[in-house]
C-alpha cells in the first residue's frame, strides 16, 4: 500500500499515519521526495482498510499496490514460472500437449491410449480414475484400480500421468501411485479444504476454472494452494457457463492473455470439455495456442465409439496426431515450439 | 429416448444404432418420415449414455424423454415432503424463517443473536463455524470452537442449529455437536463425495444452489444425497451469477415454482447472499414468500457494524422482526402461515 | 463534480483548475474551508473527463456527484413520478394491471379480451399490432389494421391502449389511432434513434429491459427519452437471458428495489414473457408485487389454445381475475392498493 | 416435429393433438412406448407453431426436428458463399482484414487512417459516421458528413468502405455515398424492420451478433435479410455479455466453427470490441484466424490517444501492420492466405 501525502504535510501528520499503521502490525517506509512525501506500508496491506487511512489528515491518496492475490501475481515475479514435470518443462517456450481418455477403463484401453499419445508426439498422459458425474447413476470411475492401471500404462510408455483428485481421502492413493500432476476439477475450484491439502504437497497441480468463476476468483483459488507452499500451479481454462446452447461451455479465449498478464504461472486449455464435441476440438485447440496457451489437455480414446464416458468429445489417435502437428506449426509462427 | 437421424442416413447406419441399443437390452421403433428418420428407444433409457448414441454415424441428435432424477422427482411422489427438524415442520403449510449471523464470533454475540432470532419469531438459528472465503487471507471461521459456541446458544434458547459443512473430515464434529441441519454451500453443490457422505445420514440437509447450476443439475445433486438413503433434503435458492453488477447475485425467483413442480421436497430462499446488501433483503424476502418459498435463511447480526464478515448484508434484530411480520402477512394471503 | 484541493494549495493552482473548467463551458464555486478548499463544478460534469482534472497540480481528489443518468435519477427528484394515463395513475400508491393478448387477431378476439380485462379489474388493455418475431416466417402482426381493431375494442370498453412501436415509420399511425402508451420492446432498448423519436412526444412510454442490459444501461436508455423532453417513462422488467433452460428468461426481481432507489420513475413487471409459461405467471406476478412493482403487464387471451402467438404463456380471463385478486391482497399487506 | 405426451395421457388427448395437426395439413405417426407415448409429425413442421401444440392437454414437450433457418443454412447450400466486395472476395480461401477508426472525425484523420490501412496490407476501410452510444450525452458521430469524409478517404486510397447503419432513414444517404458494406450493429441484430430494409438491397451486409444472442437467433436474423433477397451476408462475432469483468465482452471463439458448420455464409471477427483493450487485440485476432474466421474487423486510429471514442481499444498503424503479418502466417498454416 502506498500512501501519498499532501505536498505540505506536517511531521505530525506523518506520525499519525505511522501510528495507525503500526497498530495494525505493520511498518512504514518514509520517502521524502521533492514534490511529494510517499509512505510505503511494509507488511500485509490486506489487513488494513484503505478507507481507514484515507481519512487521516495530510493523506492525499491511498493506492493499493498489491492485488488480492500475492504469490501467484505477475507483480511478485516478473518472469514466467516454468514447472518441471519429470523433466518436461511447462510454462516456457515449449507448448505441451497432454492427451488421453476421459476415464481409465481397461489395461488394454490404457495401453492403446498411451501408445496413441506417444505416437501423436504428446509428452503426458491424462485419464480419470475418480470421475465427477452429474448423475449418481452414471459410471463413477474405477477408483484406486484406475490409478493402478494408469500408472502401469504411463510407466510402460515413459509418460508422466495426470489425473483428477476429488476428495482429500483419495490423496494417499495419489501419493502411493506417484501421480505426477494432480488435477483439481471445475467443480472443486473453490473446495478450499481440498486446495489447502494440495498446497501442502510439491506435486504440480492443474487448477481448472470453475463453471462461472471470474479470473480474479480463480487466481484467489490458486493463491490458496500457493499459500500452503506449493507454487507448482497450472491454470486450465475449460470453458465457462453461458446462455448459448449450441455447445457445452463457452471457451474463454480472452482469459489466456489476461492470465498471462496477471500471473507468472502457466496457462493451459482443455478444448475437449469446452466444446463438448470432437469436431470442435481442432478449431478450439488452434485458437488456444494462437492466443498464447502454454499447453493443452486433449481427450483422446483409442476407440471413441466405445468410450465409457464423454464419447462424443474424444478424438481418435490419428485425429490427435494431425492436430498436434497443427499445434506445432502455429507455435512456430509465435516463435515457440512443440514440447 | 428419441434418436433423430441425419437427412441422408443409410440403412446400415440405422442398423448400427439398432445393434447398439439392443446390446443394452432395449428395443427400437423406427419411424421413417419425409424429412427425417426418427428412432424411438423402448426400455429404461437411463441405462444408456446419450453420448454413446450421439457419436454413431448418421445420428443427428438424441433426446431423452425421461427425467434423469428419480427419487427427488414429483413423478415419484405427488404430495409434498414435510421435513421434521426437532418438531419443526418444513415443507408443509407453514413458512419457516431461519435467522442468525454469517459467522460465529463470540459467546456473547451468539447469545444475542439467538435471543434476536427468538424475539423476531424465527424457529431456527443459523451461523457459520467453517467459512468458505474467496481469499486464503480472510477469516476462515472459528471451526470446531464455533460449533461449540453455537450449540450452547442454540440450546439455551431452544433453537435447532443450522451450519455449513465444507469437508468430510468435519463430519464427526457435526455429529458430536448434534448439528440439526447440515448446510451444503454453493461451492460444494457438486462436491459429489461430500454429497454421498451426507446421503448416509438422516440429518436434514440444506442444499444450496451452485453459483451457475441449472435447476436440473441441482436436482441431480439432491439425487446423489437421496440415492444414499437420506431423503431429508431442502433446496435453497441463493441467487446465481449474472452479468449484472448492481448487486451480488441474481435471485432466481422463477426457480421456486419450477422446483415445486419438479420435486416434492421443500424449497427455501437465502435473500441475504442473493442481493448482498441489507437494504435489499426485505424486498427479496417478500418476493420469495409470494413466489411460494417454504422458508427463508436470513442473516441477522446483533450489531451488523461489528460483524467479522459480510457486515453489509446482515439485518439487525429489529429489522428482522419487522420483516418476519411481513412474511406472516403475505403467507396469510397465500393461505399459509408463519411457522 | 467536486474537486478537493490539497490543504496548502495555492491561488495559482485554483486558478488553473478554474481555467480548465471554464474552457469546457462550466463555472466553479470556490468554498474555502478550514481543512480543505473545495471546488464545486457548476454545469454538466459529464462533458469533462475526471482524469483531466485529477492530474492538475494542487488537486487532491475528484469526485463525480452525478450519475451518468440525470433526468431520470432519484437524485434529481426525490419523490416518485406519477404518470397519468387518461386519468389512471401509475407510480403512486396504486398498483396497475395491464392485460390483454400477445397479438391483435380479430375484432371478436379483441372485444372478448377487453371484456375479460375489465371483468378482471384491470384498467388498461395491451395487444400487439406490430410483432417482433425471431423468425421471418412467423406471423408478424396485423400492422395498422391491428391498431384499428385495438382502438375500437379499447374505446368500447373504456380502456387506454398499450402497444409496441418497432419502427419510426409506424409512429404516424400510432398518433393517428391515439395509442395511449407506447411500448418499446426488449430488442429496441438500445435502438437510440427510436428512443429519440418517442422522446419528442408526450405519450407515456413503457421501456422494456434489453435481453441482457444492465440496470445502468437501461437507465441510460430512459435518459435518451427524457433528454428529448418526454419524462413519462415506465420501466418494465421482463426477465433477462441466463444459462438456465427450465424457463424462457430469468425474472430479475432484485432490479425492482434497485430501480426504485435509483430512479423516481415507475417500475412494472411483465411476468408472462419472463417465465414463458402460463403456469409460472401467478408466482412471478405475486413476487413482483411483493418486491415493490408499481404495475404489471400480463398476457391474457380469451382462448389461449387458439392464440396466434405465445399461446403457452397467456392466462385465460378467469385465471387473470383470480390473479388480480391476489395482487390486491398482497398490495394491501404493503400498504398499497389495486388500481 | 416430435410430440412427447405425459405419462398418463388419455386417448382423447392424443386425438385432440391429431386433430390440430391434421387441421394444419400434416399427418401424425403414433408410437406408444412403455414409459411415454411419442407422436411424430409428418410434413413441413415450420408451418405449425411449437407453442400451439405445447399448450394442448396431455402434451409434455414438443421438439422441432428441422432447422428453423433455411436460406442461410448449410443444408440448403453445401459450398461456401463467397461475397464479392468491389472485387475483393470474402468467404473463400483468403482472409480479409478490415481496418479503421471507431468514428470518422476529420478529413486528415480519415486520410491517415486509410493510409495506415493500406500500409498494413488490409483491403477495406471501416469507420463510424452514425454511432450507437450508451449515453445521450456522448459524441453521436458526424452523421452524413462522416459518410462524405469517409467516402473521400476510401476513394483516394482505393478501399471499399464499411460503416454502420442504425436507422432506416439513413439508408438513402448510404446509397448516395455508395457505402460498400453496410454494418448492422450488435444493438440492432433483432431490429427486424431494419433487417427487412437491407434485405431489399444487394449491398453486402455485416451482421454483428447481439449482446447475448444465441447462434440460432443470429442465424434467424440473417434469414430475415436473406428472405428479402439479399444473400450477401457476413456474420461478425464481437464477443458476448458474460459475468466476467476483466474485459468488456467474452469473445465466443467456438461460434466460428459452429457457424461454419451451420451456414455457407462467411464469418468474421471483431477482436477490438470483444476485449475492449488494445493490448488484448493481437491474441484475440490470432485466435479468431486459427479457429477459422474468414476475416477481421480491427480498430486502428492514426493516433489512438486523440481518438474521440473508444481510444483504449484502437491499435496504431504500426501495431496493425505487425498483427496483419501474424494473420498471414497463421493463415498459411491453415492452407489459407491473407487477402
Amino acid at each position: 500500500m502506498i500512501i501519498i501525502m499532501n505536498k505540505a504535510c506536517s511531521d505530525e501528520q506523518i506520525a499519525a499515519v505511522e501510528g495507525k499503521v503500526k497498530a495494525a502490525g505493520m511498518q512504514l517506509n518514509i520517502s521524502r521526495g521533492i514534490e511529494r512525501t510517499v509512505l510505503g506500508l511494509i507488511g500485509d496491506e490486506l489487513v488494513v482498510d484503505k478507507e481507514l487511512i484515507e481519512i487521516l489528515p495530510g493523506v492525499e491518496k491511498v493506492i493499493r499496490v498489491m492485488k488480492p492475490y500475492k504469490i501467484v501475481s505477475r507483480e511478485s515475479q516478473s518472469e514466467n514460472s516454468i514447472i518441471d514435470i519429470k523433466g518436461i518443462k511447462l510454462g516456457g517456450n515449449q507448448i505441451q500437449v497432454i492427451g488421453g481418455p476421459c476415464s481409465v477403463e481397461t489395461p488394454a484401453q490404457m495401453d492403446a491410449a498411451a501408445q496413441g499419445v506417444v505416437a501423436a508426439g504428446c509428452k503426458m498422459l491424462r485419464g480419470g480414475a475418480f470421475k465427477p458425474r452429474t448423475s449418481p447413476y452414471s459410471f463413477q470411475g474405477l477408483g484406486v484400480e484406475g490409478l493402478e492401471l494408469m500408472r502401469e500404462a504411463a510407466d510402460k510408455h515413459g509418460l508422466p500421468m495426470v489425473t483428477e483428485l476429488m476428495d482429500v481421502r483419495q490423496l494417499d492413493y495419489f501419493l502411493q501411485y506417484g501421480v505426477d500432476v494432480i488435477q483439481i476439477g471445475t467443480r472443486n475450484m473453490q473446495n478450499f479444504d481440498l486446495l489447502k491439502e494440495v498446497g501442502r504437497l510439491k506435486v504440480p497441480v492443474i487448477l481448472k476454472r470453475g463453471m462461472s468463476a471470474t479470473i480474479k476468483e480463480w487466481l484467489m483459488s490458486a493463491e490458496y494452494i500457493a499459500a500452503g507452499g506449493n507454487h507448482n500451479i497450472i491454470f486450465c481454462e475449460r470453458g465457462v457457463r453461458s446462455f448459448e446452447t449450441a455447445y457445452r461451455n463457452m471457451l474463454d479465449v480472452t482469459a489466456i492473455p489476461v492470465l498471462k498478464r496477471e500471473t507468472h504461472l502457466p496457462v493451459i486449455v482443455d478444448p475437449s470439455h469446452a466444446g463438448g464435441k470432437a469436431w470442435m476440438v481442432p478449431a478450439l485447440t488452434r485458437a488456444a495456442v494462437a492466443a498464447g496457451a502454454d499447453g493443452l489437455l486433449i481427450e483422446m480414446h483409442p476407440s471413441p465409439c466405445d468410450a465409457w464416458c464423454d464419447a462424443d468429445q474424444a478424438l481418435n489417435p490419428q485425429e490427435l496426431k494431425t492436430l498436434v502437428n497443427d499445434v506445432g506449426a502455429i507455435a512456430k509462427v509465435l516463435g515457440r515450439e512443440l514440447g
